[in-house]
């Protein structure tokens, strides 16, 4: 899995972070991307990166506040003008059905693809045989959304070596092994796959939560993740408009994912009125709490290494 | 008047040209900016000009096309964020009324000024003292309006020195005379205000029309028009794909201004297909028929001189 920032401004585009949204990309566990928000202009950042509208399978919607969603229009429709056909599922919100009905409805849009808007309270959105996804209100203005991302455990691997040392004869016969079932072999012994199966290797755990102040459900969706995405759309000087508006310092996210026992924060929707140059005083905030801060910029890329959340920064 | 372009291209965002958007300036005239169409991040392209949201006081939606309206949302919200407090009108097709409504009661934006939407219809759709505004329907896929901008004739200047020569004192006076009024002097003499008042100056005649194939509305929304932009989507060698989909060729849209008289066509709505390299070529197929064409480009500007069109482009 991969993580990549599109936008991280909060409010505003400006010149240097647009309106949230980010992709998880899932192409390596064949899951092609999950977005998380599409802000305006969602489209047109991705047209600076290697990622094809049509890869989205999934998209999560915080909240309703514009900065989160108005550039969903704009995407499903390229996304079908692009060529995708297969569908695309959208949780948010109560309302979002609504908004995205009578926004295709008026502008004459006509989908190449199956569009399935779920609405959603908290609870389980979406489980697979890989994945559950888990949602919780937050602390905003309006309903905000976290979600919490487990992969199961991954089956462990087929050791071939030591199949084969057992006797087992290459051909279809390993695959049966690999799939769980118990073999016998020419000369009568019992070949258990779990004897040639190796460890199941835990799955990752990510949340990604939408506006908040700080609240207990933030540290619940955040318990042992590997990565928390967590809004700082203010500094410790600036707290107060945190407490005014509903959201929160990169301190204060910082000591969400310190009690939740998370190894890392990513810390997004930042105010424009942090400079460039602010960032590292900014991520220094964050840091005096927890070690593994990050705050991210538009097209930054994280990655898991070993458990360990690696950025691997792309500029256009 | 000058006439800006923050985005040029045709259905979808590319790299080098932005969803529709125009802004005729005027500044000079001391009416602020009005805005015809607002694709998705028109005002992430504001943020490249010197414009200023606040300062647009009226926008034109020429059809309800996506790409011709998805910026509203964020640029409205945002109008509002950078302290615009003066009302903002709102003139396009029915449907943009539910809309905008129900993105903003769903979004729960709340604006900082009046908001007054017009559902238009054939005809005047704004006059004032210096302007008169006609919209007609095009010939498109669905309902799409042109625009005819007609500034009145503008008074004469006072001919300051004539009126000193003929014994006319300095002071109130004189501005009385400007006002059109004629006076007695304390030696009995009339001075008339038409006597010391120039010859009153034709206005400018601008048309912009939305998306359309080759149609009569067109000509006659052009009629003598000083500057006409159309739509140019296509080449001659794509020309069927022009008829198929309501769109037209640089030449048709040449051929149009030329029928109608009028001065200079900027073309835009340009599609993805033709890159930067291309643009001479294509431009010159509107050529063969009309000695005045440009092929507008994001942030290209327009403005009168002596009458005629003249390009002073702006590359961010």
């Amino acid at each position: 899995m991969e993580l990549q920032f599109l936008g991280t401004g909060a409010g505003m585009p400006s010149k240097i972070r647009n309106t949230t949204s980010i992709i998880l990309n899932l192409s390596a566990e064949e899951h092609g991307y999950w977005m998380f928000d599409c802000g305006e202009a969602t489209q047109h950042q991705m047209l600076h990166t290697t990622l094809k509208p049509r890869k989205v399978s999934k998209l999560f919607v915080t909240h309703l506040h514009g900065d989160h969603l108005f550039g969903i229009p704009g995407f499903i429709g390229s996304r079908s003008f692009l060529g995708g056909d297969s569908p695309l599922d959208i949780y948010g919100p109560v309302g979002i059905e609504e908004w995205i009905l009578t926004t295709l409805r008026i502008t004459k849009t006509h989908l190449t693809y199956k569009l399935r808007i779920h609405e959603i309270e908290e609870g389980i959105v979406f489980e697979d045989d890989e994945f559950i996804i888990t949602a919780r209100l937050l602390s905003h203005v309006i309903p905000s959304f976290g979600f919490r991302i487990v992969q199961k455990p991954l089956p462990g691997k087929l050791l071939i070596e030591k199949a084969i040392a057992a006797g087992v004869p290459k051909g279809p016969i390993l695959q049966r092994l690999k799939n769980g079932e118990d073999i016998v072999l020419e000369d009568g012994r019992i070949i258990t796959s779990t004897s040639v199966i190796g460890e199941p290797k835990q799955g990752f755990i990510l949340t990604i939560l939408g506006d908040t102040s700080s609240c207990d459900a933030s540290v619940q969706l955040s318990q042992n993740a590997d990565l928390v995405v967590h809004e700082a759309t203010f500094d410790n000087e600036t707290g107060q408009l945190a407490s005014d508006f509903g959201h929160s310092t990169i301190q204060q996210a910082a000591e969400i994912v310190k009690e939740a026992g998370a190894k890392a924060l990513v810390a997004t929707h930042i105010s424009s009125r942090f400079l460039p140059s602010d960032i590292e005083a900014f991520r220094k905030e964050g840091e005096a709490v927890l070690p593994k801060v990050f705050v991210a910029h538009d097209f930054a890329q994280y990655k898991l290494v070993n458990g360990e959340v690696v950025e691997s920064s792309f500029k256009k």
